[in-house]
Formats: C-alpha cells, structure tokens, sequence
C-alpha cells in the first residue's frame, strides 16, 4: 500500500501527488510549535506547522526563522521533505542548514530520533541530513528541531537596473564577494520585471527611459544589528553597483519593497497566469549564470520557444519559465536545459525538488552508478518500496 | 581484504587504524590543490591536502577555509571523513557546512561525483552529506570541492576570568544570543588554563590576585571587514561580559592571543603530558552545559577520578580530560559521562568521531533501531563490509 505524507501541498515537483490506490498522511492537523528555545536558539515543530505559524511565534521573542521559499502557507515537514530554499539562502542556507534534528518514522513502524538541539555532532551517519530533501521516499518527519537566528532590526532594498542580463549576471559574484553579506539577491530579466509589477499593479517609481534601456534588474536586500553600519553597506554597495554598470539605483522604500519581493516570490504563479507550460529552477556554479543563461536563450531558439527568468542570483540558482505547447518540443528543450546546466557543473534543481515533474530527466540525466547507490540506500530504509513510491527514484 | 583511507592521521578516535590484514590507502602524495575559482569562493582538493597548505594557498587570494581542527597538518581527507570541528565552528559551522561536493570511490570500484560548485541542490539524496562524517566505512573520497569566504582584515581576543565554571557555562548563550557573532568562543577550567600556560610557558600578564580567584575563563574572538564596527564589538561585548559576572577583561595582544589560542589547540597533548588516560568531546545543547559539568563534577567524585576540561563553548561541544588509571572504573565512568550527555539530549562525539575509541559506548547506548538502519545503509554503500571493518558500527 504505498504511503505518501502531505503537508501543504505547495510544493512544485509534485513531490506530495498520492500513487493510484495508496494513501496520503496528511500533517495539516499535526501542527503544534512544540518549543521555541530561547537559550539554544532552536524552535521544535510538527510536521504540519506553516512558515506563517513560526514566523508569529518566534517573532515575539525576537528570533526569526530565515528560510523563505516564497509561499507562507508552506509547511515545515514539507520543507524538510523537499528542502526548500527562496530568497533568503543566500545568506542563510536552505532548509538543510538549519535542521538540527528530526523524528521520523520508518516504513517498518519503528521510530527513530536524529540529531538533536546541537550546533555539531559526529556520531554516527548523518541520517538528519539524509532524510532532508528525499521528498518522504525513505522516512515520513513527526518533528524537527530548527536552528533560530536573531532579527535584525534593520532592513534596506536596493534595485539595480542594468542594460543586459549578462551584465547582471556579471554582477552576482562581485556582490557575493564583497562582504556586504546580502540579505537577498535576485536577478528578473526585463520581460519578467514587466510581468510581476504589471500583475502586482506595482510602481517603482522607475522612469520611463529607465524602463526602456534595462533589459534586467538585480534586486539586493541588506540587513543589519546597526541602522549605521547598514547604511554604510548601501553606501558601498551602491558603488559597487554603479562600478559594474548600473543605470540607475533605487533605495526603494519599505512598502514598495515589501511589495516588489512578494511579487517575486509570486513570479512562478504569474508565469503560469501568462501561459507559460513549465518551469525549472536548475542550479549552476554562481559564476556561470552568463554562460549558462546565454546556452539557455540558444536553446529556445532552436527549438522556436520562449524562455524568460528571475532567481536566486546569489545561489546559482536559475528559475526559468518555459512556453512551448507542444509537449514533446518541449521535453526535448528541457532536457537540452538540463543537459547544459550539467555541463556547466550544474544539476537539475537547486530547491523545488524531483518530484513527479523532472523525475524521468533526473533518472535518464544522472550516472547509473549513482542512481543504482541511492536506490539501494532506498532500499535500506523501504525494503518493500512503500513510501512515495512514484516520486524521485520510482519506476 | 579490509581497506582504511589515511590522511594525515591527526585523528583522536582511531578511525585511520587499520584492521589486521588489511591494506591502508594513504593519500599523502595525492596532495594537490586542483583549484581556488575565486569568482565562486571554492576550492577543489585532493584529500592529501593540509589545512596548513589550503590556508597558504587561500590567503593568497584573500580568502580563508575557516574550519580549524587544532592540527594544521590534518588532511582535508581527513576532515571530511571525520566531519573534523574545531574553535571557529561557533561562527562557520564545521567540515559538513563547507564540503559542496565530492568525488568518491564505492568498494564497487565505481567512481561517483556528488554535488559540484553548488550553493544548493535538491537534486536526489544528499550522497556528500552521508559520506562526510561516515569514517571510511562507506567510499573513499578522492576529491572534495570546499566553500571560502572572504579573510577579514581585523581580529581581536578578549579573555575574561569568571569565579566558577558554572558563571561561564551560563554566559555562553548570552554571548552567542548578542549578536557580536564571535569566531572563537571557548571556555576554560582553572586546571586547564593553568596548566597550557604553563607547558607552553605563557605569560597572559593577568595579577595573581585574579589568578586565585578565577576558576574558569571565558576565551572570545572576534573578526571584522572594518576596524571600528570591531571596535564597537568589543565594547559591547566587554559590557555584556562585566554585567554576567567576570572578574576582569583582558583585551590580549596579537601575539599573546596567537598563543593562546595555539595552546588551547595543544590542550589534548597538555593532557595526555599531564597523564590523562581518556579525552572525550560530549555535545550538548549549549544552554545546557552547566547541567552537564555538574554532572560530570558528580560523576567524577563517585568514581574518585578527575575530570578536567576545556571546550567549544559557543557549540556545546564539552571537552573532558578524564584521569583514572582502572580501566573498568574509566569504562564505568565515561558510560555515565555519555549517558549524563545523551539524557541532556547530547551525542558521545561533537566532532572527533566514533572511530574505534568510542565505539563500544555508540553501539551499546544508540537506539537499536538506528543502529540497524545505518548497518543497513552501511551494506548500501558495501555489501561485503571492505570500508574500514573495525571502525564505528563494526563488530
């Protein structure tokens, strides 16, 4: 009978889509933030506990929870599955870097605890990080502990437009290096930017002329203890910017801010409002997005499709919106996506997971000696193949 | 035919010894730095490769691979095997937070590549992270790609005597909650900070009047891109500090600090000079280190032995010198020390692995039902138990 645990059901690989004639566990109702720790920093949930929920709680005593995959509503027990990641990880790593600990059950019944309320440890194989990201495949998650950060009180957004993706892309690896540890950091293309603020209603203030010579915008959010110290950071990253070839910058304010960042995070739903039929997050060494993103435009046209983006700039991190109706055009130009992203050093998803959705590129794109391991490590833990068993590794 | 991969063999746990009749794989002339790509902040190293060669190559470009076991010439093979902490782990997180990716080599024979250039990836299970920590027993690593960060500029040491052991465990969480985000947070019992000053003839300049009066000390460094937010961070540091109760501050002098630091790193070989017959590296929550030197205080005394300690305070990550000359009085008195930790909801190791010292203690005290699931991940990865046989779940 096989099994398929469920949080939210936001995901976007279809990770958490039930098998004909199996079950869902669904986390809805399994939602209690257990402790918030103030003294270790580290809050315990359950599965069924949303982004939204800890945000509230851990709020109130000053501490923030800092991965941000763009939907609220998300679950953390379906974050762990899929190891999200969002705007955020830039500066503070994805789901995998904050989970110290887990409780999970395995396909036998028997429950086992991982890790714990610790900053290390080395006893033993790192099942925590195993069972991250294996989209409920080998263990269904009763519980997390989660590592906890301070809130930083002050927060600034800068955008940046630039002529060409490729000098934005440019960019990317100067801002990483330079110390100023973003908070943030985006790239949209031109099309992408119209698109969000267009859907969103949202005006920037940028001036017409502005509008007319950028072909891409680098989005940064800084943040900091001390009001000084970050404007110091604008000051030198406004340079830096300008240095590298901005038109123009804009410290946006709050709520614009505010807003343009929620439009972002809502990009995937305005692609798809648009038409677009697919859309990969592929991940590239940061200093390849150039390459990559040129490889990408070549290959929509060869294959006469649309391709435009936005992404986690600072990550490597690629999100792509693909419109092609024609589904097996389409198929070929992914897996030609895919293809060029791995030979830049790249692999498939950097954050939405395999899933249902990539799951046949995954297994035709990656080394048989790999794929044959981890079916194996599968097996170690689901000898009879019940959990999720269409998803990622399944035939 | 058993078979041990050995880098340097810095290691505390006896993970490198190999198994009667069997071969030792030394990677000490695969020592080649492949590649520092700046643009990406990454290096790609042989396992061979020293901490102190990786540290000479990085600060060339200006960059630095912060974890800092205590041995300059470990192996990053070596590290990666043993998921190897070390002082700085308070700020950058230890071996498992800086490895990216890996080439590793199955008992198969068959060559697999995890990971890559890669800030993030949610691509399959996380091959990197199982193999990192896992001692040898599961694939040879023959290539690790490592995360840099930029080398600040400025570094500043404070010392601060505290009357009890017990005042600087609770300042720890303080310390860490602040905000000032040290890079070094290390405490000191009176015992051990006499005796590294001594065997390393070290003269901190702290009156002897203090020097009575302090039974343990609070070691805390701090980096910065900018000498005068450092400035501020020792002031507000040093205000946090006086208010939890310390004695007197010393803000140490390059050289001293320097040291310091060198002597707190040899604080094992003081110990075992100073005829220690056990070290032990307990991990606990690290708001709950007073309760377990308390513990190990009562455990101590009922054994009539003498436990001594140091540790990475800022980790929870309790060093112990254990001096008792009976082997069955030591045996009983470390299962305790483990069981006193694992109740506080800690591990036996917080980064010097199982090996084959602490073996006997994981198998007997880990649940059983996660001892079966690794030994079963274990056949994974080497179904006829080649990899390093007497080491961690070996028998």
């Amino acid at each position: 009978m096989p099994v398929t645990a469920r949080g939210s059901a936001t995901g976007l690989s279809g990770a958490c889509e039930p098998s004909a004639g199996g079950i869902v566990v669904s986390f809805e109702r399994m939602n209690s933030v257990l402790e918030i720790d103030t003294g270790n920093h580290v809050a315990i949930v359950q599965p069924g506990v949303t982004l939204a929920d800890l945000d509230l709680r851990t709020a109130e005593v000053g501490l923030t929870y800092p991965v941000s995959p763009g939907e609220l509503s998300a679950s953390l027990g379906g974050n762990v599955a899929t190891n999200a990641g969002g705007m955020r990880a830039v500066r503070y790593g994805v789901t995998r870097n904050q989970v110290l600990g887990l409780e999970a059950v395995l396909p036998s019944g028997e429950v086992i605890r991982t890790g714990g309320k610790l900053a290390k440890a080395s006893t033993g194989y790192d099942l925590t990080q195993l069972i991250i990201g294996s989209e409920g495949t080998l263990a269904v998650v009763t519980e997390a502990t989660l590592r906890l950060y301070p809130r930083p009180p002050h927060q600034a957004t800068v955008l940046a437009p630039f002529h060409t993706v490729d000098e934005v892309a440019r960019a990317v690896p100067k801002v990483v290096n330079s110390g100023v540890a973003p908070l943030i950091l985006e790239y949209l293309d031109g099309f992408t930017m119209a698109a969000i603020t267009h859907s969103q209603d949202l005006d920037l203030g940028i001036p017409a002329q502005v509008k007319e010579k950028a072909q891409a915008y680098l989005l940064v959010m800084l943040e900091s203890g001390h009001a000084q110290r970050l404007d110091e950071d604008i000051e030198q990253l406004g340079n830096l910017l300008t240095e590298l070839g901005s038109i123009d910058l804009y410290v946006l304010p709050g709520p614009s801010a505010r807003r343009l960042v929620e439009a972002r995070e809502k990009a995937f739903w305005t692609s798809k409002a648009a038409g677009a039929h697919d859309i990969v997050d592929t991940v590239v060494p940061r200093a390849a997005i150039p390459e990559f993103l040129s490889a990408a435009a070549d290959i929509a046209k060869r294959h006469s499709s649309l391709v435009f983006g936005c992404g986690h700039a600072g990550d490597g991190n690629v999100h792509l919106a693909v419109f092609q109706a024609d589904e097996a055009v389409r198929s070929a130009l992914l897996r030609e996506l895919f293809e060029a992203c791995m030979k830049l050093g790249g692999l498939i998803s950097g954050e939405h997971g395999i899933g249902r959705s990539k799951k046949s590129y995954f297994l035709q794109l990656t080394d048989p000696a790999t794929i044959e391991l981890m079916r194996r490590v599968k097996t170690a833990f689901d000898p009879d193949g019940i959990l999720n068993p269409g998803v990622l590794l399944g035939s």
